[in-house]
């Protein structure tokens, strides 16, 4: 039996391949970046190369805010923070006054920064807990469902990165399980990742809160509450990476320094590995930064000068996304 | 070209039950146990069926110790921390003295249990934390290769239940994805789980502790740490399903109290859910136990009678090894 699927499976993928022999890549242009993850994924994936690995040993992975979708002026996440505060506001009086919601409340990031991670973190809790795990899904998507990035006007599901979405098909469709490792929120992505990525609620790795189990008029809830559970931040992803895969990817993907530690334990592993980081080197203001290449600095996402170094002496490839990208955002989303 | 990979994986489940048609569980005696997992598994996968479930939402839960491989006269993993401790024993001298290693050197258990679970911890910590996730998974992959159940003979590993080994397969080919949810350790399963159950790393969930990830001559690598990261059992399990797999399960298998909330959580969603406990009420002392309908009360593994009645009114599948099952090893392991 088990040799019967195997055969299958092999069909499937010969006919994947086939399918794919075109242009797995459409909206890349061809450059070095474009051609190192084909001849990455053709070696690991030819039955007979020295290079060749195994289906289940085909993982991937995948930093989501400003790798898969722009994260600029403000991850998503945070969005969906202020906007439930506002949502919140008329049971919470008391927000009025108290710091960072008044400035929150009023419109002054500066009032709001000015409370430090300590206050990041307060309305993390204030917005992400209190309610059952079933109930926060469904608030994730009624809001997702129309939240708009305020600068474009789009649905932040239509800000996704068109040659991203093609990487994740092209690597599905190479026999690889495509995860996302990210900063934000596990159930806050796996409300939305599987219509818009194709990525599963199980291949989703990011920060989370501690649940609690509860019976409740015979029914069983897991209600979230107001404690970190797991920061999936910097060396966080390498650890989380281990925690919920248990088996080194072979790819990794990322965009800022955040994501260093994820490629460094992707590369550490033995056999052929491949590093990506994408560079926003794009000339509109809104999405460009850096502060590597003299690009702008912005507020909470860097590719300093350093990372930069660091990818060019460990063979990483840096996909400038002014040169190597024909198009960002899909056209019909 | 996804509608084309569909298509391949319908041929594919349809193949699968083909094939399967004659009999998928050959080692179960036929009986209301037998049929009770047949007909779940016919009606959630049968295209038009009021209950039938798209395959990604396909996902089954077993607990390890007692539900896939036998769990007496101890768990594995504790016979793993007994030759750890002895085989560390000359790098800690002190031990010869110290509680609770001395008792358990002497081979004294009513010693190592007066320690108490503070005492348990020392030893799972002493032996289980300290070396890489790398290196801790070859000590694990080195010692099973030829550990030895004390009362059988057999390699624990030639002690899984062949009737349940059968129901993974069966479920494999219906489209599920299997999960591990045990109160052991992940790190620990995941070092052999995918040889004998063909569940890959990235299915098992468990309990842990803490790494670090840290760089060792360029090297990146992740150090166990003495401290409890997630404990994975009774309400853990509903638990570390949310955070692992983010999705209810449709199918959960247990053998003790410890497995009551992942049955209860499983249950409690909508549609279609199955729930199966195994009573080993087999008729040798050496892996019998309930204390539920007489059997007798052993240290560690418990089927209460309040469990038993709980499961009788919830229409929880309770298989009775004796009747239900044909044999218990696998005949050529």
């Amino acid at each position: 039996m088990k040799r019967s699927i195997t055969k299958f499976l092999a069909v499937l993928f010969l006919f994947a391949s086939v399918a794919y022999a075109a242009d797995p890549l459409p909206s890349w242009n061809d450059g070095a970046a474009k051609k190192s993850i084909i001849t990455f994924v053709g070696k690991v994936t030819t039955p007979g190369s020295p290079d060749f690995v195994p289906v289940e040993e085909r993982i991937a992975v995948f930093d989501n805010d400003g790798t898969l979708w722009n994260e600029e002026p403000l991850p998503v996440q945070l969005f969906f923070v202020i906007d439930r505060v506002k949502a919140l506001a008329p049971q919470h009086p008391e927000w009025k006054t108290q710091e960072p919601y008044a400035s929150l409340l009023k419109g002054d990031p500066k009032g709001v920064m000015a409370s430090g991670e300590r206050g990041l973190v307060d309305l993390i809790m204030a917005t992400h807990t209190g309610m059952t795990t079933v109930e926060f899904e469904q608030i994730v998507k009624d809001w997702i469902a129309t939240a708009k990035n305020p600068q474009t006007g789009k649905l932040f599901t239509e800000m996704t990165f068109q040659p991203m979405l093609e990487v994740l098909a092209y690597l599905r469709a190479s026999g690889f399980k495509t995860y996302i490792v990210s900063g934000g929120g596990i159930e806050f992505m796996r409300a939305f990742a599987e219509r818009v990525y194709g990525v599963p609620p199980e291949q989703i790795v990011g920060s989370s809160v501690k649940t609690k189990f509860e019976m409740r008029d015979g029914n069983p809830v897991l209600v979230r509450l107001p404690e970190l559970n797991f920061n999936d931040n910097n060396a966080g992803k390498a650890i989380g990476i281990n925690q919920y895969i248990g088996r080194r990817p072979i790819m990794a993907f990322g965009n800022t320094t955040g994501d260093k530690e994820m490629l460094q334990y992707t590369q550490g592993g033995s056999g052929a590995r491949f590093e990506l980081l994408v560079l926003h080197d794009v000339a509109t203001r809104e999405t460009a930064y850096g502060p590597a290449r003299g690009l702008p600095n912005v507020p909470l996402a860097h590719f300093t000068p350093e990372l930069d170094a660091y990818a060019q002496q460990n063979g990483w490839t840096v996909v400038s996304v002014k040169n190597d990208w024909k198009t960002i955002y899909p056209s019909q989303p």
